[in-house]
């Protein structure tokens, strides 16, 4: 049984992380840091969470005794006490964007301010990773867009079969975090359809960086939010270099992620739906039409709070830990 | 390791069946039947249950080989298949509302049509009927009003502190069923609140057949549908025969429910939210608050397909075949 | 043509002001104030409005050169500028709760602070108060919950069918007005039904107040806040003293709404419905079911920015200025 | 004053059309046929249109003394009665898509069976075709994606500086008419955004047709419901064929719809959203933004039963006969 903190555990991805760890037989919880909560039980913030006997404390990450730490902190907090975490020999995966580029300068550029500790990381997607993971101290979980549109894009970028991708994507409100705000007010996401940060989404060049290490690509992202609590549905769509069929892609997938425990590849005419994976680890891709203009449509639909965010941060633990993969996450989605 | 068997496999809840039963260490499906999709692979109709190798198939009831079989048939269709297999020694658990009544007069005023095959059942509500629960054949699974009311007001009328309830409850589309009808049709339901069967809905007599056994009380009861997909909020209305105080109230509520498994009593100042249990067999209760004129308000939130529904039916079946109560049940609601 | 000011322009009332009065024959508006939003362009704050020539100003009312002015304050904001208005012939319609009690020690208690600037007012609720509206200075524009609970409650009362009545009401989350909070919160409203205030609504004893100068009757009221945009939907609850009909009541109804420009009865086992009041100052009642306990049910839909607020607030000053009391509020509701 | 019939009114389009015509100064409604509400009052299928003296008639096109017909009715229906009125002289708006387009093969191809009586019609977009519109016996109302795609891309395709054009268009559910189906159930697009009709959507070849006549471009389409009941948010992605700037493309599309009544080009760094738009027959356009692709992003906002079906149509027959063009479908949209 390892011992498991998580600083930052009042917004939604801590609430996830401490609903699965819940269950898991080899991981427990010592430590849930808020400043704002401190002292507090757990369910007064997370409603659900009604039978864990455990206080929000207000520590810093050197009073945590533990074997991992979850770092659910906002973008630049990360950098601030990963290092010191490390340091002291506990393994750390971190689900801020401060260590999941390889270029800093691109982080800097896309995120507007100095990275003040680069260090090392692994990029926590097991479905491109997972030996590195295994041996790793330290995990930068992807983002949420991220793993939605690189697990759909990446077999065909791997195939060298487009250079170009459009990456139109469809999130789920509770990806803005547990604070209200403006976009986040229910009359304003309610019956609408928003895009935002057309051309400027911090998640864009992530998605880049990582397909380009399997082919040569340029990626154009557009994220929108759409009324809907939980889940992300990307529609990725490319213009083939080759003619090549609508089946002969789908069994490139087949072949790409098969014995991936949480990626499922759908039949044809299936198509992705967000209840299917709500609340779960998986992954769902599908779709692979071709129209007349050679342009081939991919879909996938993650849980943001658990494939692209949480659930990944624990299957990312079991990996450095040698646990099952799937311990404590198998759940499927819950659907309707 | 007993065996399974669904009739009706195909509804919604059947598929929470599947889901919960997926995970039972003790059960397994050896058929879900289907006239409709008969030959078709489950996660063709349930998208979420990618991974159970079973198809459905269209059984007869005796052509079922299993030590339980849950009926997720229609009022009336129940009494037409229920008696074979009770007595070919299989137990049951029903779904419908065939058995859920003592007095099949009244079952045959509300549902409007003749009983052809009266049995003994058991009410199949733990929190109050435990003990025969373990020893019976057939159970008739409560309605989802039914467990969301009886379980808000039992107390109370088991304490003789009223003795006239208004039941006003608001139901999640889900509860409607997988069937696309002018009620479920989205443009109708979202957006919008609908009373329905306003003073004529057949949950009312069951919820006033079971509460009556506590306690002389009238039930008034009003479901609403709305723009949710799970969950019902039952808000039950009543005025106090006696001068009590909130806390007072809350006090007999902690007591009654001490040690049930999915029965939460909340805080004062909390109220029950359906993301809470949402996809959970737990029911939550709070509120207990007085008013100036001697009413006091009841809330209690459960999701209409689980602890209303297929959760429940198998914490049936768990206490029937004395296995661990909470077994494949115990995941806690998925909140955000 | 006369000169209208909106004091607090910037909130959704104030938008919903600016909308109707854009086509108003009779009336143009000359000022919308908003601290915040001093000099900027109405379309940047009501994305809706984008053919209107007006910036908000942060003008005091004395600066405010108009014919009547619309005061779409906080409660305890109105009652600051609402005298010093009056007092220079301004006519006014104050959309707060300050102006609402005829007993200042209702409201004190019921709002928590002491009234400092108790004045004359007329409660602008036109189906009861029609003839003092024309000839008034300043209108106390009813809350939106009493504005849906007395319609559907009053010709009851005030035939003395009932003594007690429990108003279960069910709000839009419009009416918690512009600024996000966590109620507001889209994951928090979503998919849920949120019982607040449970027993201390400070609509309550408006509900009551006004309702007793027709008939002796105790109101018990608990607002709910579900996943709509706009609209309320009020169920009210009430155990009739004599034993009439469905029929009977409802001909009350029909002859007591007789001429009434925006209340329509609805034919028996018509339900109410949210859409078709949207964005409209109709008022619907519906219902009329009683049940076996004597119980009988009535039900009413308003919008609550609407009817519920400020195409009430333009009805009002259509009678206070003799126009045509439905101009510019004729539009029927949005549905689907 | 004109006569105006209806035929196939009691969809939403139809009711649209209705609640539109309520209010026009130069038109009133005579028949309004349906062979399903034959003798029922308009009200009890549209309920929000309470005050109509008119019950739907099963009537055959000749039986409608009218003017001008509008026929709601679906694709395939409509080339069988149109022509007759067009022969008795009656001026005809269909909404199908029967008349849409120039080539009839494109037609057959694409809806999958044979026009048996092609007719000269005029493609009733006014901003392309105001002076034919002005002078035609039938107009070809658009369809409401091609209505979303077309504004939004015309004046970029007219300007050569595209050639290749990836419409991601996002649709609420009315759009799928008034008939309950599974797409339609409100447990499977709650919570969910369904791609469909991926590559294969009817309304694809109806957009590239149609801007084919101002720049040689490609056209691909991809719809997608989401949990939104009216509008369609219509997200165009397109690599730009020169080196222009943000604030360019602006300038072209100011100057393009420069005049227009019912197009609103919205300032830098405004998004188009739904609600602006909502009930109302404008269409907003923004955006703008170009990445380091050289891809642009241009976003429009429709009602798709106002500019994308009803409100068109009635602009459309204000042109036909010379009416203000504004003329009952001024209203703005319903915003929150």
């Amino acid at each position: 049984m390892i011992k498991v903190g998580i600083v930052g555990a009042s917004g939604y991805t801590g609430g996830e992380l401490l609903r699965f760890l819940k269950n898991h037989s080899n991981a427990e919880v010592v430590a849930a840091t808020s400043r704002k909560f401190d002292g507090i039980p757990i369910h007064k913030v997370h409603p659900h969470l009604r039978d864990i006997d455990l206080k929000f404390e207000n520590l810093k990450p050197s009073e945590i005794d533990a074997d991992l730490v979850f770092t659910a902190t906002p973008h630049g907090a990360s950098m601030k006490i990963v290092p010191e975490l490390i340091e002291e020999g506990v393994k750390v995966v971190d689900l801020s964007g401060d260590y999941r580029f390889e270029d800093t300068d691109v982080y800097e550029k896309w995120y507007g301010f100095k990275h003040t500790n680069p260090l090392d990381a692994v990029y926590g997607l097991p479905e491109i990773n997972r030996a590195e993971i295994k041996k790793a101290d330290l995990i930068a979980n992807p983002g949420c867009f991220p793993t939605g549109a690189i697990l759909a894009c990446l077999p065909i970028v791997a195939e060298k079969l487009v250079d170009t991708i459009i990456v139109d994507s469809k999130s789920g409100v509770s990806g803005a975090g547990v604070k209200p705000t403006e976009a986040s007010h229910y009359p304003n996401c309610s019956d609408n359809v928003a895009p935002y940060a057309v051309t400027s989404h911090r998640h864009m060049p992530e998605i880049q960086e990582k397909l380009r290490k399997f082919g040569d690509v340029k990626v154009s992202f557009t994220p929108h939010l759409v009324p809907v609590t939980r889940g992300i549905l990307t529609t990725a769509h490319s213009f083939l270099k080759e003619d090549v069929s609508s089946d002969y892609v789908k069994e490139i997938y087949d072949k790409f992620y098969e014995g991936e425990p949480f990626v499922r590849v759908l039949d044809t005419s299936e198509i992705p739906r967000l209840s299917s994976v709500r609340g779960s680890n998986y992954c769902h891709i599908g779709c692979f039409d071709i129209d007349e203009n050679g342009r081939i449509v991919l879909v996938s639909a993650i849980d943001n709070l658990v494939k692209g965010a949480s659930g990944q941060a624990i299957q990312n633990m079991n990996l450095m830990f040698r646990f099952p993969e799937t311990e404590s996450i198998e759940t499927v989605g819950l659907h309707p």
